[in-house]
């Protein structure tokens, strides 16, 4: 992924969410289960959605879906029940009709950092077809913002 | 729900199936999580919907949904990872527009009772609201079936 | 359960916590899968636990384990994405080695009940036993809290 | 990952294994929620493990654990419940003391290649530090079957 990583631009918004780890996330390991980080990661989506005015039902209400085409995910460290978790959702413009996302998954307590992740979605209009250029709400959205 | 269990009917029809019990199902305890008991209960119904021909895709085809009303579950012993299961499900008919369904959990190798259940659905028509008399196609299909 | 209702006490101590509606926890009816609730109930009593000081890790550093041996749920309305939850979590006292819960699941935005449950616990110690009277620490807890 | 490709190995084991797809994996949208694609994965582990001898009872059973560090998921079409699916489970050799895994999930009924994915597991000891080199079961099991 360093590659990838290169290429995208530096983020642009970050919002910061905070997570309670529920029980029913751990595995028999004792620690959260890895599939988990991707419900932590969607927290962080949508909370930045929330912030920024950009969530799953205002993509929708514009008539796109955005489903996501790829997501990878470094685990550097297990959170436990009882851990709290603050998600850092980084928003990086690009050209392509695409959103492009990284998380950072920190531990409250000490702030160590327990996972990292990076997600590309796409856009879908009505007809389940894929859009190669920015919906014009999405091109508003960044005006708005001040996006490049 | 003794007197819940007096009222059903004797089940008129049985399915079995089987399942693998997932990593990712058990939890720091080292077991199952309860709540995922309700998926191995939604495993029953499939299969049973499968085998008697009444799938949520056949109810779906028909202008109906049957969400789930009622749930309850006994927890009589803990599965751990590496478990295969048999999930029987019995369909109990009644006057009423409902489907009820009673489960029993067992533990492959040796037969152990883990888990019993017990759940009822109703019928919503294509408007959402509640149908009060048996559907068509489940009339047909209860006759077709010899289920009084 | 009309029967266990009246068994059970006046709630003595109640919780209440405020949950968002994951993406991930709706199906494709477009609701909240009904398994998932046993995710708010358990957020519920651990809100509790951390309100009251009874928390899974509490029970655990005392040398027990609580599983949850019996659930029922009631459905009443369908959760959506977008959804805030508010959990009302009852602690019901009784004489036996129990922990006892009933559940309320209200939607935040009208106060509109959208599911109950009811859970009971019952206390493992460190081999695995189960324990036929209260643990010293439950009777502790109940005494600083005042609870017969 | 392209990078990352060049540099696996040919994959010189592959199992096979069916799912049905749950209800309960799907979402508001009406198709699987992508983070249940990790779960597929991981069936896709288990039944190699239970096809080659190296589930994770296996290597728990030899003093190890092997936590997943990474993983990558690329979504190319979307599945619906009432699917089935085939996940092709590819182990690819390498000198490090790593687990290397390919996957392609397929729809079972055309064939379509619905997601590709790739993971990397690390060895953990019992004392939970990192084994630097190829811990001795696995090198056995590897003689065995012939893989260099």
């Amino acid at each position: 992924m360093r590659r990838n990583k290169k290429e995208l631009k530096e983020p642009t918004l970050i919002n910061r969410t905070r997570v309670h780890v529920r029980f029913s996330e751990t595995d028999a390991m004792g620690v959260v289960w890895h599939g988990n980080y991707l419900k932590f990661f969607e927290d962080g989506r949508e909370a930045f959605g929330r912030e920024f005015g950009l969530s799953y039902t205002t993509i929708y209400e514009n008539g796109y879906t955005a489903p996501v085409v790829d997501i990878h995910c470094q685990f550097k460290q297990s959170l436990t029940f009882g851990d709290t978790i603050i998600i850092e959702t980084s928003y990086h413009a690009c050209q392509a009709a695409k959103l492009q996302f990284t998380y950072t998954v920190l531990r409250e307590r000490d702030g160590l950092i327990m996972a990292t992740g990076q997600s590309t979605q796409v856009f879908l209009n009505s007809s389940n077809k894929l859009e190669l250029v920015n919906p014009v709400f999405l091109k508003e959205w960044k005006e708005n913002l001040k996006i490049l």
